[in-house]
């Protein structure tokens, strides 16, 4: 499978905006022969946008951006992980990030469980005990947010769960430059997964983005690394990569269960 | 507190040899003002020296050699934490490490949880359910051995108990350098824990240790790492330090533990 990863600067509040950037970054993605494009946090609404707007942008996960994205992954017969704020049928605002395949059906949705600090919490409530992991072009794939990975029970918790891909939308800013580094390389390895890290750069209002989004192997080894611009980053995912990492590090076969 | 690490080639099966280097490094660490001295996983005994040795030279906690520990420990007033192979009291031989204080006590006791291939199965019993935090100087210690810290799980389990130093004496070889590289810091960080791992350089019989030892700091930066050549590390612990990273990274606060 070739994945796509777009970092770009954020465009807040501007849904329409957003979906057509999505558009053309899908068009291309396809033409460089990717079946699956990832997306930053939020990427339909911006991140740091607020309550106010959270509230107001919020819609369910079957709503009509959720139509609109499902359109684009159908016309380039692509898949397409993006993040958004999302209404519950609770009335929750959720941040949000949802998997829809190529021919346009919603494969899951996950909300953000470990919640960032004011930024997060002052516009959503924290997902609840739902860490979904599906099958995508006969891949296991699951979803994490952000704040998420830097908790090394997330990820692990995909993994025991059968995740061999984990797919992770981000607004990671500085100074935290080290998750980006270290921490997303640890994930995957220690996981044998592959990792998908999917940051904004540029700013948002007083945020400023640190980039370096990822694509990183079942060994730790960044296949792709971007830098502080917008960019497009491109990999292919191999079996024999998780099959040869797996016997490697047998991480998952190991652990001690009975003491953890 | 000042910490010293010593990293060197093995000297398998050579108890006597082993202790008066041991001398010799606390001399040396004592000499610079450390008040800890750190050495790699079974440095007692070499490490890859099959089961047939570990059998004949493992000792109970408190036997010939930990007294022998604790007289160098006394003489040079300082702690020491180093690996053998323990005899318990259940006739089992296990992968330990003991750390013994300033006065000569044995502070704790910990038996490797996670056996690494056929190396530590063919000699050693797995540790039980014994994950011990005690205090040095002020400072709340844990202690893992090698593969351990590349379970996230078994340095959480320290942190979650109080840990901020955390010693993991190691015996790690090519080509697993992305633990000495990556993991670690992210161990660290992950738990805003000083983190202290020391390893063997040079060759024991087919296998070629990776050095790299480091001392790394609770935001997971590299205070001091080795090469590979036989070297000792020095580093300060500061207070501050890990009082800061826990307010930058509320980590252990913020880790859902309804979930997890």
């Amino acid at each position: 499978m070739r994945i796509a990863l777009f970092q770009g600067t954020p465009a807040p509040l501007d849904v329409p905006g957003n979906l057509e950037r999505l558009q053309q970054q899908a068009h291309l993605a396809a033409e460089r022969g990717a079946q699956l494009l990832v997306c930053p946090e939020m990427f339909l609404s911006g991140y740091n946008i607020g309550l106010e707007h959270a509230e107001r942008l919020a819609e369910a996960a079957d709503g009509a951006s959720a139509k609109g994205v499902a359109q684009i992954a159908q016309a380039h017969r692509l898949a397409i992980a993006y993040g958004y704020p999302e209404r519950g049928n609770d009335g929750a605002i959720y941040n949000s990030v949802q998997l829809i395949d190529a021919r346009g059906r919603s494969l899951c949705n996950y909300r953000k469980t470990h919640l960032f600090g004011n930024l997060d919490r002052s516009m959503f409530s924290p997902g609840a005990d739902h860490f979904p992991v599906v099958e995508l072009d006969g891949w296991k794939v699951g979803l994490l947010i952000c704040y998420d990975i830097e908790f090394p029970e997330n990820a692990r918790r995909l993994a025991l769960g059968g995740a061999e891909l984990i797919l992770v939308p981000t607004a990671n800013m500085a100074p935290y430059d080290f998750v980006c580094q270290v921490t997303v390389r640890s994930r995957a390895q220690e996981n044998q997964c592959y990792l998908v890290y999917a940051n904004y750069c540029g700013a948002e209002g007083e945020i400023q983005y640190c980039g370096q989004s990822s694509i990183v192997g079942p060994d730790g080894s960044l296949l792709a690394m971007a830098g502080h611009e917008e960019c497009q980053l491109l990999a292919d995912l191999e079996r024999q990569r998780v099959l040869q990492g797996r016997e490697a590090f047998p991480y998952l076969e190991d652990l001690r269960k009975d003491l953890h």
